[in-house]
């Protein structure tokens, strides 16, 4: 057995901005090392960001990323950080000839180990994920290699994320080859409660390989997803040894003892147990083990309990799209109740106070009480705020045109959303949605009015959770939070019953069943893509399961009509090309 | 050699619509056998229709359309059709256990060979398009068989659309095992200049397989797709010796002489050429040739020249909108202007001038001949029309908020998308939205504004070819065209200088350079993926470059801002469950 000290390296790239991104790898590098690391390991295409979507299939990009890659192993050697082997993932390509099918230019979800100034190996991500958010058919071609190289007498094999999740593959080689560590590199997006998935995942993967396994993830948001951290080390036996904090950097530092080897150099082909084969390449980096020393604690941060979690997540997201998309501000619509109220929280904690903008704009169908709850808001959280009343700008209109019920209804949210945008437009404020899931999911909301907007903070909480969350926030604080306000949600907000005040005395139930039974009906149709007989058979009521579906169906093809048109050239506008939102990477630089 | 008449069905099917679909089926399979067919052959996923997107990953869609298909062979031969064989496109399952990484249920992209009642043979796609506009390693799992039934003599194989398009796979299995004739079901959607490249591969094809081959094209529009049709058939040497009429059902009958064989039934695995392996089943549906006959002349359709194709693919892509999401009528605001005049044309070509709303608004900025040419537009087509000025809307906006510049030019674009909102939500109307290809790329569009509604007829067509689709539209007319008037659009919308009218004195060239040179960059960048350097040394001006990259990022991500929020549940709304818009199907059915 050997000593080894690993270096987490669990931080928040931007995508696209190569530079940054290197200046991050080294200065944490720096830290790693001043720590007395062994090994420092970042995370899945950390150089790049991740995900870089259709970037990937530019040349220029791609090229980018490897002169990155290759001045940054120059560089690390320069400031003196050279002896420190370091893991990072970036994009590289495979050389493979263009083929009908095969991605433009053949480009990898590439990891590379760095010493001494070289680029020492170069591998790629062999499982590539093409479910739920990834498309990584359309953009990477399989690696079919995995390196195992020695380091102070220690065999440390590399396996990149999606590797860990499907089986056979690179796990299944080092269940074979054998060795002292598996390290992965992962782009791992948040979801509720993925935490506990995680955690198992890796213990079963590290009894697979019968070697501790660290695994390394990204942090931070990036356009709809959230990488919340949650880096790991793992014993043989899948016991955790050491856990990073959520929804911040950080950098954890492990001490493991680990099983030395003595294997020669050899290249040796495996089957990866999913029809394909795997080629080990082991090498040599340093034989001599490290002289025993006395092991730093390993640190174990206690995971958040759930609304605690999901409200981070929240904060995290809004904080970093202003951020990563060269926002100074935000703006928002407050009605005096939850959703708002809610989102108002999440924005403050996220920016600061300061920086948020909140809009009052009362219609005729305005209860008072709404006013004074989105007044008292403003002065629990401190943020600017303005009154721009609607009733005017809606009798313009209705001069002009005859609307009745729906169409009049919708008019108010649209004018709305117009004065919203007018002000992001001359201000350069952002503008945030505040509607929930449940209602986006049932078609409550307006297409052009209150889902006008550049981020939508709530658009995956359901109603059940929204209220939830605000108590959970009237409850606590964190240190993550930009404002320090103990209650910054009047309690009136919070109880009152719900209603879109588009109408006199209209309340969300006069449409809508009760929320714990519509968000139970909704997480089973859309989450769990439940059909109609099922969702009877779960218990659900026959009558009610025929009108949800009928009103989701509904919503997403509205949703999904913005803004399709025929396609005559292959890429059209809109959904053909697909660049990620928060990039920072431009052709000219 | 032994004759058979081969029937290519041509058809628009609407996704989702099961039972619709079968409907067509059976109709079809009649007008094939009162033409005295032997074989009918029906498009790629025609029961279902093409694409389905995330509807496949619901269980109780894979197995509505596996029971429309065995309902279909037993409805067939119960209407006296069972002695046609018939081959058919629908999705079925591969009965795989669920994995990670592998598609929820392990759907097919399959077709079948139906005959007197009985399901004979299921066979699926085996290479699955993962770029442009598909995504189907979300979505499928591979088929690894190809069926050679034995038809009157003939070794007839069956191939799926992307087994064409990808080296090796089903086309070597058949060039290996040798067969008489290979029939191909397709849902190709078009491209500009597809056509070409489509018969070249055919004959490619053909070649490679060493026997003539049939290709049956889906025809239609699908949402964002247009199927061109365009089926037809080539010789053992690629010559083409058939094809079909562009954008219109239609019945392909053709005779062809095909080599015989005797070969015993077996079942051999060949090597695919692409790293995996093809198992053809070979069986015998009949034996004996038909008794010689004489044949009928082969039709072969001239294909239309390039601005007849393109407007064509836009009249069917908005007729089949309008009826496939079951709208009676749409309505667009005319300014004058050339897009928003070539938009109305469309539309009237696609569902009659009876059917077309348009809302001329005026503005305080708006010119004289702006107003006169609308006017002349509604003369001529016959369209209905009224007027909504403008002026009075926006100054009760500006009383409430002071807005100045783009955010003031904005505000003008919104309150007209407003105002056509309104209109559709009271009268029911879809909204056209008139935007070209050059504008919105560059983002001469506002957010909410004229890009406001739910289908953009000319959102794919660059600035250059709106004006010659204008002209050629003056100079042509078509039997496929709802309206019949010669010249439907006004001589000075085509000549006179573009410009939004947003701002006193506004030119479209104080912005942005000649048309000309913008398209051509567009294209290179957009359609071409060329990085800054490829587009100097292509003879761009580099400060022009630079300029519109500018631009085209911005656009894009401005788009791409409307709805995103973060990520919490495996799947939020907007961007993860992908469900065609055009869609019958519903749960409770």
């Amino acid at each position: 057995m050997a000593q080894l000290r690993i270096a987490l390296v669990q931080t928040n790239p931007t995508v696209g901005d190569l530079s940054a991104n290197a200046d991050k790898l080294l200065a944490w590098t720096r830290e790693a090392a001043g720590r007395g690391a062994h090994l420092a390991v970042f995370t899945e295409m950390f150089l790049t960001g991740y995900p870089v979507e259709d970037l990937v299939l530019r040349t220029s990009f791609v090229e980018a990323s490897i002169r990155t890659l290759e001045e940054s192993a120059t560089r690390l050697a320069l400031e003196g950080l050279g002896e420190l082997p370091v893991i990072v993932g970036y994009v590289d390509r495979a050389g493979l000839a263009p083929r009908a099918g095969r991605p433009k230019g053949a480009p990898l979800d590439a990891a590379a180990l760095l010493h001494r100034g070289e680029v020492v190996y170069r591998t790629a991500k062999h499982h590539l994920p093409n479910y739920g958010v990834f498309d990584e058919y359309r953009y990477f071609v399989r690696g079919d290699r995995l390196p195992i190289f020695r380091l102070h007498g220690v065999d440390v094999a590399v396996a990149v994320c999606e590797d860990l999740w499907q089986d056979g593959g690179p796990v299944a080689a080092v269940a074979q080859a054998g060795a002292g560590l598996l390290v992965a590199p992962n782009a791992s997006p948040y979801e509720k409660d993925k935490d506990d998935v995680r955690l198992e995942l890796c213990a079963r993967r590290a009894r697979e390989a019968g070697c501790p396994l660290v695994y390394v993830n990204q942090v931070g948001g990036q356009d709809e997803l959230v990488f919340d951290g949650d880096s790991l080390v793992v014993d043989e036996t899948g016991v955790l040894v050491a856990r990073a904090r959520q929804f911040q950097e950080d950098l954890l530092v492990v001490d493991l003892d680990l099983a030395t080897s003595d294997a020669p150099p050899s290249q040796v082909a495996y089957d990866a147990g999913d029809g394909s084969t795997i080629t080990v390449d082991r090498f040599v980096l340093s034989k001599e083990p490290v002289a025993p020393y006395e092991p730093v604690p390993a640190p174990l941060a206690a995971p958040l309990d759930a609304p605690a979690e999901v409200y981070h997540a929240l904060v995290l997201a809004v904080r970093d799209y202003v951020a990563k998309n060269g926002f100074q501000s935000v703006i928002l619509g407050l009605s005096g109740g939850i959703d708002s109220a809610l989102t108002a929280a999440i924005a403050s904690d996220a920016v600061g106070p300061s920086r948020v903008h909140v809009v009052l704009m009362p219609s005729r169908y305005s209860s008072e009480h709404s006013i004074g709850d989105a007044e008292e808001l403003v002065r629990r959280q401190g943020v600017h705020s303005r009154v721009v009343p609607i009733g005017d700008i809606v009798s313009g209109f209705e001069k002009e045109i005859e609307l009745s019920g729906l169409a009049a209804e919708n008019l108010q949210a649209r004018v709305r959303g117009m004065i919203l945008m007018g002000l992001s437009n001359e201000h350069g404020h952002l503008v945030l949605t505040t509607g929930n899931k449940s209602e986006l999911a049932t078609g409550y909301s307006t297409l052009y009015g209150d889902s006008a907007g550049g981020f939508a903070p709530i658009k995956d909480v359901p109603k059940t959770m929204v209220w939830e969350l605000a108590r959970w926030r009237n409850a606590h604080h964190s240190p993550l939070f930009a404002m320090d306000v103990p209650a910054p949600i009047p309690e009136n907000s919070i109880t009152k019953e719900p209603s879109a005040e588009l109408r006199p005395d209209q309340r969300d139930t006069d449409s809508l069943p009760p929320y714990e039974v519509l968000d139970r009906l909704l997480d089973d149709y859309v989450e769990k893509d439940m059909g109609s007989a099922e969702l009877i058979a779960a218990g659900h009521d026959p009558a009610l399961v025929t009108r949800i579906i009928r009103l989701v169906d509904l919503a997403e093809y509205k949703r999904r009509q913005y803004p399709p048109g025929p396609k005559i050239t292959p890429k059209n506008f809109g959904r053909d090309r697909r660049l990620p939102i928060t990039n920072r990477w431009r052709e000219q630089a």
